[in-house]
Protein backbone atom coordinates (compact mmCIF):
# COMPACT_ATOMS: atom_id res chain seq x y z
CA UNK A 1 0.00 0.00 0.00
CA UNK A 2 1.10 3.38 -0.60
CA UNK A 3 2.50 5.81 1.90
CA UNK A 4 0.15 8.18 3.08
CA UNK A 5 -0.13 11.72 5.00
CA UNK A 6 -1.49 9.46 8.36
CA UNK A 7 1.99 7.57 8.14
CA UNK A 8 3.88 10.59 7.99
CA UNK A 9 2.32 11.98 10.96
CA UNK A 10 3.02 8.68 12.45
CA UNK A 11 6.64 8.25 11.78
CA UNK A 12 6.99 12.64 12.99
CA UNK A 13 7.65 13.27 9.44
CA UNK A 14 5.20 16.16 9.42
CA UNK A 15 3.32 17.49 12.13
CA UNK A 16 -0.03 17.20 13.88
CA UNK A 17 -2.03 18.07 17.06
CA UNK A 18 -1.79 14.80 18.76
CA UNK A 19 -3.95 14.23 21.42
CA UNK A 20 -3.10 10.15 22.25
CA UNK A 21 -0.57 7.76 21.59
CA UNK A 22 -0.43 4.13 22.23
CA UNK A 23 1.72 1.60 20.87
CA UNK A 24 -1.19 0.54 18.72
CA UNK A 25 -2.40 3.45 17.66
CA UNK A 26 -2.51 7.43 17.41
CA UNK A 27 -4.98 10.21 17.78
CA UNK A 28 -4.62 13.90 16.49
CA UNK A 29 -6.76 16.51 15.56
CA UNK A 30 -8.56 16.76 11.58
CA UNK A 31 -6.97 20.12 10.27
CA UNK A 32 -10.28 20.16 8.51
CA UNK A 33 -12.69 20.10 10.83
CA UNK A 34 -16.71 19.43 10.61
CA UNK A 35 -17.21 20.74 14.30
CA UNK A 36 -14.95 21.66 17.07
CA UNK A 37 -12.91 19.03 18.38
CA UNK A 38 -12.88 16.35 15.32
CA UNK A 39 -10.48 14.02 15.79
CA UNK A 40 -9.19 10.82 13.93
CA UNK A 41 -7.96 7.82 15.31
CA UNK A 42 -5.41 5.66 13.54
CA UNK A 43 -3.65 2.19 13.42
CA UNK A 44 0.23 2.03 13.37
CA UNK A 45 -0.07 -0.80 11.46
CA UNK A 46 -0.99 -0.16 7.85
CA UNK A 47 -4.10 -0.89 6.56
CA UNK A 48 -5.77 1.31 3.50
CA UNK A 49 -9.78 0.65 5.48
CA UNK A 50 -12.00 -2.08 6.84
CA UNK A 51 -11.60 -4.44 4.38
CA UNK A 52 -7.80 -5.13 4.57
CA UNK A 53 -7.38 -3.79 8.46
CA UNK A 54 -6.23 -7.07 10.68
CA UNK A 55 -8.82 -7.61 13.48
CA UNK A 56 -6.32 -6.87 15.97
CA UNK A 57 -5.60 -3.79 14.33
CA UNK A 58 -9.21 -2.52 14.64
CA UNK A 59 -9.76 -3.79 17.78
CA UNK A 60 -7.03 -1.27 19.41
CA UNK A 61 -8.68 1.22 17.12
CA UNK A 62 -11.98 0.86 18.60
CA UNK A 63 -10.60 0.83 22.44
CA UNK A 64 -8.78 3.96 21.84
CA UNK A 65 -11.56 5.55 20.64
CA UNK A 66 -14.05 3.90 23.26
CA UNK A 67 -11.18 6.01 25.54
CA UNK A 68 -11.01 9.38 24.36
CA UNK A 69 -14.09 10.03 22.66
CA UNK A 70 -15.99 10.73 26.20
CA UNK A 71 -12.81 12.85 27.34
CA UNK A 72 -13.16 14.59 24.04
CA UNK A 73 -16.99 15.33 24.43
CA UNK A 74 -16.25 16.54 28.20
CA UNK A 75 -13.11 18.78 27.62
CA UNK A 76 -14.98 20.70 24.47
CA UNK A 77 -18.48 20.62 26.32
CA UNK A 78 -20.42 18.55 23.38
CA UNK A 79 -23.10 17.45 23.62
CA UNK A 80 -22.98 14.10 21.48
CA UNK A 81 -20.54 12.75 18.76
CA UNK A 82 -20.43 10.59 15.88
CA UNK A 83 -18.34 7.91 14.89
CA UNK A 84 -17.57 7.34 11.37
CA UNK A 85 -15.46 5.41 9.08
CA UNK A 86 -15.57 6.13 5.48
CA UNK A 87 -14.62 3.39 3.55
CA UNK A 88 -13.38 3.78 -0.78
CA UNK A 89 -13.68 6.66 -2.46
CA UNK A 90 -17.54 6.35 -3.21
CA UNK A 91 -18.02 6.15 0.98
CA UNK A 92 -15.87 9.62 0.86
CA UNK A 93 -12.80 8.17 1.91
CA UNK A 94 -9.94 10.55 0.71
CA UNK A 95 -6.73 9.29 2.84
CA UNK A 96 -5.98 5.58 2.35
CA UNK A 97 -5.01 4.46 5.60
CA UNK A 98 -7.96 3.42 7.77
CA UNK A 99 -9.33 6.43 10.26
CA UNK A 100 -11.99 6.55 12.86
CA UNK A 101 -13.33 9.58 12.56
CA UNK A 102 -15.10 11.42 16.07
CA UNK A 103 -16.69 14.20 15.67
CA UNK A 104 -18.34 16.09 18.20
CA UNK A 105 -21.91 17.45 18.13
CA UNK A 106 -23.86 20.46 19.86
CA UNK A 107 -26.79 21.87 20.78
CA UNK A 108 -25.18 25.40 19.39
CA UNK A 109 -27.13 26.18 15.92
CA UNK A 110 -23.73 27.04 15.06
CA UNK A 111 -22.24 23.52 14.88
CA UNK A 112 -26.00 21.84 14.34
CA UNK A 113 -24.83 20.07 11.44
CA UNK A 114 -26.20 16.22 11.44
CA UNK A 115 -25.40 14.37 9.24
CA UNK A 116 -21.70 14.92 8.86
CA UNK A 117 -21.28 17.38 6.11
CA UNK A 118 -18.06 18.99 4.41
CA UNK A 119 -15.39 20.88 6.59
CA UNK A 120 -17.28 23.95 7.82
CA UNK A 121 -14.90 25.15 9.87
CA UNK A 122 -12.54 27.70 9.66
CA UNK A 123 -8.89 27.07 11.78
CA UNK A 124 -6.01 28.32 12.69
CA UNK A 125 -3.00 26.22 13.95
CA UNK A 126 -3.45 28.50 16.77
CA UNK A 127 -7.62 27.25 17.33
CA UNK A 128 -6.73 23.39 16.84
CA UNK A 129 -3.62 24.23 19.40
CA UNK A 130 -6.32 25.36 21.93
CA UNK A 131 -8.47 22.30 21.35
CA UNK A 132 -5.65 19.99 21.04
CA UNK A 133 -4.34 21.29 24.61
CA UNK A 134 -8.30 21.00 26.18
CA UNK A 135 -8.50 17.45 25.12
CA UNK A 136 -4.91 17.01 26.69
CA UNK A 137 -5.44 18.04 29.59
CA UNK A 138 -9.21 15.83 30.05
CA UNK A 139 -7.28 12.90 28.99
CA UNK A 140 -4.27 13.46 31.40
CA UNK B 1 -31.91 1.46 30.88
CA UNK B 2 -35.17 1.87 28.94
CA UNK B 3 -36.54 -0.85 26.96
CA UNK B 4 -36.15 0.09 23.10
CA UNK B 5 -37.45 -1.74 19.84
CA UNK B 6 -33.76 -3.37 19.21
CA UNK B 7 -34.13 -5.25 23.02
CA UNK B 8 -37.88 -6.56 21.28
CA UNK B 9 -35.79 -7.74 18.49
CA UNK B 10 -33.47 -9.32 19.60
CA UNK B 11 -35.87 -11.14 22.34
CA UNK B 12 -37.43 -11.70 19.16
CA UNK B 13 -40.89 -9.88 20.27
CA UNK B 14 -40.72 -7.87 16.77
CA UNK B 15 -40.05 -9.00 13.65
CA UNK B 16 -36.92 -8.21 11.98
CA UNK B 17 -34.36 -9.24 8.50
CA UNK B 18 -31.94 -10.49 10.73
CA UNK B 19 -28.33 -11.30 8.58
CA UNK B 20 -26.20 -12.34 11.48
CA UNK B 21 -26.27 -13.33 14.94
CA UNK B 22 -23.64 -14.20 17.54
CA UNK B 23 -23.53 -15.31 21.20
CA UNK B 24 -22.40 -11.29 21.68
CA UNK B 25 -23.97 -9.41 18.75
CA UNK B 26 -27.49 -9.44 15.93
CA UNK B 27 -27.09 -7.51 12.79
CA UNK B 28 -30.28 -7.13 10.95
CA UNK B 29 -31.77 -4.48 7.99
CA UNK B 30 -32.72 -0.96 8.83
CA UNK B 31 -36.40 -0.75 8.09
CA UNK B 32 -35.64 3.05 6.92
CA UNK B 33 -32.37 2.70 4.55
CA UNK B 34 -30.64 5.52 3.35
CA UNK B 35 -29.26 2.87 0.97
CA UNK B 36 -29.96 -0.71 -0.01
CA UNK B 37 -28.34 -3.01 2.34
CA UNK B 38 -27.87 -0.74 5.08
CA UNK B 39 -27.59 -2.99 8.33
CA UNK B 40 -27.49 -2.17 11.51
CA UNK B 41 -25.38 -4.72 14.67
CA UNK B 42 -26.23 -4.24 17.88
CA UNK B 43 -24.83 -5.57 21.39
CA UNK B 44 -26.85 -8.38 22.79
CA UNK B 45 -25.59 -6.66 26.18
CA UNK B 46 -27.72 -3.52 26.78
CA UNK B 47 -25.96 -0.25 26.42
CA UNK B 48 -27.33 3.19 25.42
CA UNK B 49 -24.22 3.92 22.99
CA UNK B 50 -20.49 4.40 23.33
CA UNK B 51 -20.89 6.48 26.29
CA UNK B 52 -21.76 3.32 28.74
CA UNK B 53 -21.00 0.24 26.30
CA UNK B 54 -18.71 -2.05 27.70
CA UNK B 55 -15.37 -2.55 26.46
CA UNK B 56 -16.00 -6.30 25.40
CA UNK B 57 -19.48 -5.44 24.33
CA UNK B 58 -17.58 -2.84 21.79
CA UNK B 59 -15.57 -5.65 20.66
CA UNK B 60 -17.74 -7.68 20.09
CA UNK B 61 -19.63 -5.28 17.95
CA UNK B 62 -16.61 -4.12 15.74
CA UNK B 63 -15.61 -8.15 14.55
CA UNK B 64 -19.22 -8.85 14.02
CA UNK B 65 -19.16 -5.42 11.84
CA UNK B 66 -15.50 -6.71 10.72
CA UNK B 67 -17.33 -10.10 9.68
CA UNK B 68 -19.90 -8.66 7.40
CA UNK B 69 -19.38 -5.50 6.34
CA UNK B 70 -17.32 -6.58 3.23
CA UNK B 71 -19.83 -9.67 2.72
CA UNK B 72 -22.58 -6.85 2.42
CA UNK B 73 -20.56 -5.01 0.26
CA UNK B 74 -19.88 -8.10 -2.05
CA UNK B 75 -24.14 -9.13 -2.01
CA UNK B 76 -24.85 -5.62 -2.68
CA UNK B 77 -22.28 -5.29 -5.66
CA UNK B 78 -21.56 -1.89 -3.46
CA UNK B 79 -18.62 0.17 -4.03
CA UNK B 80 -17.93 1.16 -0.48
CA UNK B 81 -19.32 1.83 2.69
CA UNK B 82 -19.92 4.11 5.75
CA UNK B 83 -19.59 2.34 9.66
CA UNK B 84 -21.27 5.03 11.49
CA UNK B 85 -22.13 5.16 15.30
CA UNK B 86 -24.56 7.78 16.62
CA UNK B 87 -24.33 9.01 20.41
CA UNK B 88 -26.97 10.99 21.85
CA UNK B 89 -30.03 12.95 20.04
CA UNK B 90 -27.33 15.91 19.25
CA UNK B 91 -25.44 13.16 17.35
CA UNK B 92 -28.63 11.97 14.99
CA UNK B 93 -28.79 9.29 17.73
CA UNK B 94 -32.70 7.89 17.94
CA UNK B 95 -32.90 3.98 19.48
CA UNK B 96 -31.01 4.28 22.86
CA UNK B 97 -29.37 0.78 22.35
CA UNK B 98 -25.60 1.00 20.85
CA UNK B 99 -25.85 0.21 17.18
CA UNK B 100 -23.17 0.27 14.61
CA UNK B 101 -24.70 1.33 11.12
CA UNK B 102 -23.19 -0.18 8.18
CA UNK B 103 -24.27 2.03 5.17
CA UNK B 104 -23.10 0.81 1.80
CA UNK B 105 -22.30 3.64 -1.35
CA UNK B 106 -22.70 2.74 -4.94
CA UNK B 107 -21.15 4.85 -7.53
CA UNK B 108 -25.15 4.59 -9.42
CA UNK B 109 -26.29 8.00 -9.52
CA UNK B 110 -29.40 7.20 -7.41
CA UNK B 111 -27.79 6.10 -4.07
CA UNK B 112 -24.80 8.91 -4.49
CA UNK B 113 -25.74 10.55 -1.36
CA UNK B 114 -22.80 11.33 1.07
CA UNK B 115 -22.80 11.73 3.91
CA UNK B 116 -25.55 9.87 5.08
CA UNK B 117 -28.36 11.47 4.81
CA UNK B 118 -32.05 11.19 6.57
CA UNK B 119 -33.34 7.85 5.07
CA UNK B 120 -34.43 8.57 1.88
CA UNK B 121 -34.95 5.31 0.04
CA UNK B 122 -38.98 3.53 0.05
CA UNK B 123 -38.68 0.05 0.65
CA UNK B 124 -41.46 -2.97 1.20
CA UNK B 125 -40.95 -5.65 3.27
CA UNK B 126 -40.46 -8.03 0.56
CA UNK B 127 -37.83 -5.54 -0.96
CA UNK B 128 -35.87 -5.71 2.46
CA UNK B 129 -36.21 -9.90 2.50
CA UNK B 130 -34.89 -10.12 -1.01
CA UNK B 131 -31.74 -7.68 0.34
CA UNK B 132 -31.60 -9.77 3.32
CA UNK B 133 -31.56 -12.99 1.44
CA UNK B 134 -28.59 -12.10 -0.94
CA UNK B 135 -26.86 -10.94 2.48
CA UNK B 136 -27.68 -14.17 3.87
CA UNK B 137 -26.59 -16.02 0.98
CA UNK B 138 -23.12 -13.99 0.89
CA UNK B 139 -22.23 -14.89 4.32
CA UNK B 140 -23.17 -18.77 4.13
Amino acid sequence: MKDTIFGKIIRREIPAEIVYEDDETLAFLDIMPNSPGHTLVVPKEPSENMLDISEGSLLSVMKTVKKIAPAIKTAMEADGFNILVNNGTEAGQQVFHTHVHIIPRYKSAAFQKFPPGKPNVKVTPEELAEVAEKIRTTLA
